[in-house]
């Protein structure tokens, strides 16, 4: 079995110059002054900065990234403290909460500052990002702005996060090769009579204690001959004979995600859930077999998709089959008709066909993958073809 | 050693018809047709929808609260099944992702469709809520609105969760419950020389084996004579003698939170951090004496600082002494200057105060209390007055 070394948590500082220097290229193409964020995500990948204090809604943060120089940070006092250890050097704060005003007069002097060129700032307006801060503010702070547009620059933010650096890599690579031996070692811990919440607590235990730092998504379903939702769990049904247990895991080490699952057979389950289960394989494989720099994520899905029609699918509930991975649990690009983006080395996808085989019944599979120069390397250990048991 | 039995996971559909009851009467004091909710715990509170799905930014979800009658919902497919099992009937659901229209024109003729008195919705643009959608999608929605005006909903939303139900007291109490005993057990954990970050796993694993659901919140930060922030952590720092330990804890069970922290001595800790936690303990108990019905947040905050500064604090760079408590690890009202919001019976608060006594060391206690008819209930366990100690 494979052992899978942890990498030491956070970055050097040249990991984040270098992010930035590549971002305020793609800035510069789509022709933004500087990038507002306020999302853990998009100020982590700058910044480094990792909290857990997210959590909490009620104070606003803000990081600048301008098209020259080093990003700024404009936050509560809360956090200053631990913003100053990382690379950042200006670290603007506030006495927060400070409802007549949090942090939207230190703001838009920071934005003002700003040397124009385009007179437009990239802000977390688009599509798969939510701004975090109230919209309330949002309107005031635009208003509050002469000459300075602030704009959709969630497009820009993807791209620059699309492809994955070295460092990142790693990361990734580790948590999907130790959540991947979790999985693995599952039907030795639980047993038909078990609850599905039980079983996904020991697997989350077991996740943790092999060196992931958080298990923020793990639903676990089990269904008489499959689950008819992947998304809503655990609840508090025991495992019988017959079901398929379908378990899904966004784990993750130093900020970064793994997102794939696995299916268990609890006893004996139908032929046909085991016929949808191998040709749901299939198609994996014929995802990763089309996962190469040049194909486009269009490419990916119509692989997996001809497969799984060709097994007799029902439909998928999901809309995809499969996405960008990362900071976050799901991340552009969308395998999907319709999505063009072309694949590259260093982006990090998952692939993840799905059919509901019989009314109500699901399989989904799903693995995570690296494009390489002349193809994909695998980050998860492979799923067999036939379901592990639960007995 | 008191025992807590976990109340059984989700709620009747009598709780949410109460609540929607109640919501619709506040919403017509503020004027409003409708609510327009994007958030995982705005929609849990009317629906029941449990998911750890939110993790995926990638597809917007709408739920409607009208003046009269059931919740609707306008949700992407892959949500529909477990939504309709929900006690919500009205379950609108399309392909998403749909990068062209992800659901605003459902939702546009869902609005489209409300009766109208006052030609507002009320949406979550105001202080401590951030819109879970694209802001653009927002804005698109809001010029699609021909005589519906989408103002800002949150501090009626906010008003609506602030008294509690039994039903949610009694999950807030559970986790504020077996949470105290996981602190007070781990110093037979751990042990000088272990890192604060392997400490804080043990902490979270026994929490979730205590019966938690998750644990989302659990910063710990040591530092010799007291750390000089508490949001951040844990990090790559051995226990050695003469820190102070201090961990902060966001569990939750059935969707609610804890929210509390606690301090350890390891080894021997200077007499000056020893002075000022017990004046920050006698902090704590001026608050839980002063948070009562008909006392103020800012009463709450005033009994803890009188205390504070009589023992020389430098300052606080956390901005309040405490806060409500939730479905989310934080929320309104404040106890600080400023903020008069009353208490009544059914609110739960935490009572936080802390202190800077040295520079740069901090020292932070939290309780949580339910209001009550004559005083407050502590839900937690409450600290002894001298450290815990880690050997």
């Amino acid at each position: 079995m494979p052992t899978f070394d942890a990498p030491t948590h956070g970055f050097p500082n040249s990991e984040f110059e270098g992010r930035v220097v590549r971002a305020q290229e793609i800035m510069r193409r789509y022709e933004f002054d500087a990038l507002l964020l306020t999302t853990s995500h998009n100020i982590r990948y700058f910044t480094g900065f990792d909290s857990q204090f997210w959590e909490s809604p009620t104070r606003p943060w803000f990081v600048v990234v301008p098209a020259e120089g080093k990003p700024m940070a404009v936050i509560p006092e809360i956090g200053a403290p631990e913003m100053e250890r990382t690379w950042i050097d200006d670290v603007r704060s506030w006495p927060a909460p400070q409802p007549a005003d949090d942090g939207t007069s230190l703001l838009t002097a920071a934005l003002a500052q700003l040397p124009r060129k385009f007179g437009r700032v990239g802000a977390e307006l688009g599509r798969e990002m939510s701004l975090r801060m109230p919209v309330m503010q949002f309107l005031e702070l635009r208003d509050s702005l002469p000459g300075l547009e602030l704009d959709n620059g969630s497009p820009c933010i993807w791209e620059i996060r699309r492809v994955k650096t070295p460092g990142e890599i790693a990361r990734i690579r580790f948590i999907c090769g130790i959540t991947s031996q979790a999985y693995e070692n599952l039907p030795n811990t639980v047993s038909k009579g078990d609850s599905v919440r039980d079983t996904c607590r020991r697997l989350t235990i077991d996740i943790l204690n092999r060196g992931a730092d958080a298990v923020p998504f793990l639903p676990g379903i089990a269904g008489h001959n499959g689950p008819n939702q992947i998304v809503c769990g655990p609840q508090d049904k025991d495992l019988e004979d017959g079901d398929i247990l379908f378990i899904d895991t966004g784990a993750t080490y130093d900020g970064y995600f793994c997102d794939f699952d696995r299916n268990y057979a609890v006893g004996k389950v139908s032929d046909e859930a085991r016929r949808a289960n191998a040709a749901v394989w299939d198609a994996t494989e014929a995802g990763l077999a089309a996962a190469r720099p040049g194909a486009t994520v269009e490419d990916v899905w119509r692989a997996q998709s001809e497969v799984i029609e060709a097994a007799g699918s029902l439909g998928n509930n999901v809309g995809r089959m499969g996405h960008g991975l990362g900071l976050q649990l799901t991340e552009p690009p969308s395998n999907m008709p319709g999505d063009i983006t072309m694949l590259e080395p260093g982006v990090i996808l998952t692939i993840e066909p799905g059919m509901e085989f019989a009314p109500g019944h699901m399989i989904v599979h799903e693995e995570n993958v690296l494009i390489t120069d002349d193809g994909c390397e695998l980050l998860t250990l492979r799923a067999p073809r036939d379901f592990w048991t639960i007995n």
